[in-house]
């Protein structure tokens, strides 16, 4: 078991996320105490029935009071409210981390809300997008997963030391990466695969689609992208608008390689077949590099 | 245990889908022999070592003599090559059906080019796509599949029943649907997912994408659409050129999708979220309809 590293531990937003959080960071005994917040009585009390959290408020000051602590496991949107709400309640010297999708200027603002008060590491684990809901929460979510965190250079060493240790005592591998550039490569590898799954969904309703019962034939290919649009429209709409500038771009880098595959078919058709073999064995070596 | 449908199936090309058609077939009692027929002896050797075959020939007119059903299970593009070469030792009155993913104009070819001694039935069974070789075979893969047949106006229908019954008797669930309508289904639900997947591969050589080590965080979303990316590229690469017109039609559409998404994440960014909300709660009421 690894050691102690923090007293109190206060999630926010006792969802999928959080509340697997708490009963990964209990069972590993790196925390001592969870307590939970949120807005639904339901949902908190569900968590502690499951043990992911010893008590629960509806109110922050009293959530986060004496807490060494905080993570902010909401939808990234309410962040910097959150952030503003609790900030007169922090114990001096506090650590606020959290598990959002989206990083960016986004830890910059939360840095600056807290200075002189408590120390913010943001943090992003990548593990089961699609889930949500504390009914569904389990302590090894985050085994073998990465989890991703974004120093500044006004982050405070011991601070992001001890949120790493939590993370890595709950079965996790720790990387760090500056914010910016996490958004960068989340908006590649994860924003746009889920955006283009949200698409081929959408495109069902095209209206110069033919008429057909289309989707009783969908056994093939398609099935594989369903998984991703299930996860829940309000995390993902956060998410598209929070990283904007790097998802759109990622799309318009998507649509130039779409255009060369498509002349890369019309190419073949006459002859030249070397740019669609090319492709199709290209995605093979990706394929191999990306983590099983 | 199913009735024997026919005294002696030959299949063309014992891999994957012909390797478990032939296992399914025996061991639903629906044909008595089974036949194969390929280019390399390894691989017809274990096809028979397996029990998917009772006997193999490396020359097609021995494969074909005295069958009642011949199966085409080779890549697409090799079906005109082969019939014309097989049609002159056909038993007068065979059945012949192939397990190829375009039908289209290829349906009325294959019929035209056996017309007077041979009635054709364009089948297509939708399973396993990214699997490959006859050691990956096994006889339930068409467990609770549909099994496409196209019929056209001179399919026979003695012919087509019996195919169908074979279908049913391997456990698939069959559809009957116009071959040229089949190609434009099949050109949005599974041809164009298999190129959006490999379109996600292959935008990691684009030129412009910002230098990292963007794979070892693709752990996200990307992950679920490498499975279609394992499938053999010559498959995909026939079925891209034969079903062009639908394909580039369907990424036409799918272009226009992806810029309207784009358009909603702007409009979003200005206040106007509905629309990007709109596209996010399609994506799950698409996914209820599809087959789990």
């Amino acid at each position: 078991m690894a050691s102690m590293l923090f007293k109190q531990m206060t999630i926010i937003g006792v969802g999928f996320i959080g509340g697997s959080l708490a009963l990964a960071a209990k069972r590993a005994g790196v925390v001592k105490t969870v307590v939970g917040y949120g807005k639904k009585r339901g949902d908190l009390h569900k968590a502690a029935s499951m043990g992911a959290v010893d008590r629960y408020f509806l109110t922050l000051p009293k959530a986060v009071e004496g807490a060494d602590l905080v993570v902010l496991a909401t939808p990234v949107a309410a962040f910097e409210q959150i952030i503003s709400a609790m900030a007169p309640y922090l114990k001096i010297g506090a650590v606020v981390t959290d598990v959002g999708s989206v990083k960016g200027e986004l830890v910059y603002k939360m840095e600056s809300l807290l200075s002189g008060r408590a120390f913010f590491v943001g943090g992003h684990p990548m593990a089961g997008s699609e889930k949500s809901g504390i009914q569904s929460a389990f302590p090894t979510l985050f085994g073998k997963a990465l989890f991703i965190l974004t120093p500044t250079s006004k982050t405070d060493k011991k601070a992001i030391e001890k949120v790493a240790a939590l993370c890595k005592g709950i079965g996790a591998e720790v990387v760090k990466i500056d914010p910016i550039k996490h958004d960068q490569i989340m908006a590649v590898v994860s924003h746009l695969p889920h955006l283009v799954a949200y698409s081929l969904m959408e495109l069902f309703f095209h209206p110069r689609l033919i008429k057909s019962d289309m989707l009783s034939f969908a056994a093939g290919g398609l099935r594989d992208f369903t998984r991703i649009a299930e996860s829940a429209p309000n995390v993902w709409h956060d998410i598209f608008l929070l990283n904007k500038t790097a998802v759109v771009e990622a799309i318009d880098l998507y649509q130039e390689t779409l255009e060369k595959m498509k002349k890369a078919i019309l190419a073949a058709e006459k002859g030249d077949e070397d740019a669609l073999f090319k492709i199709l064995n290209n995605a093979k070596s990706v394929r191999e590099k990306i983590r099983p």
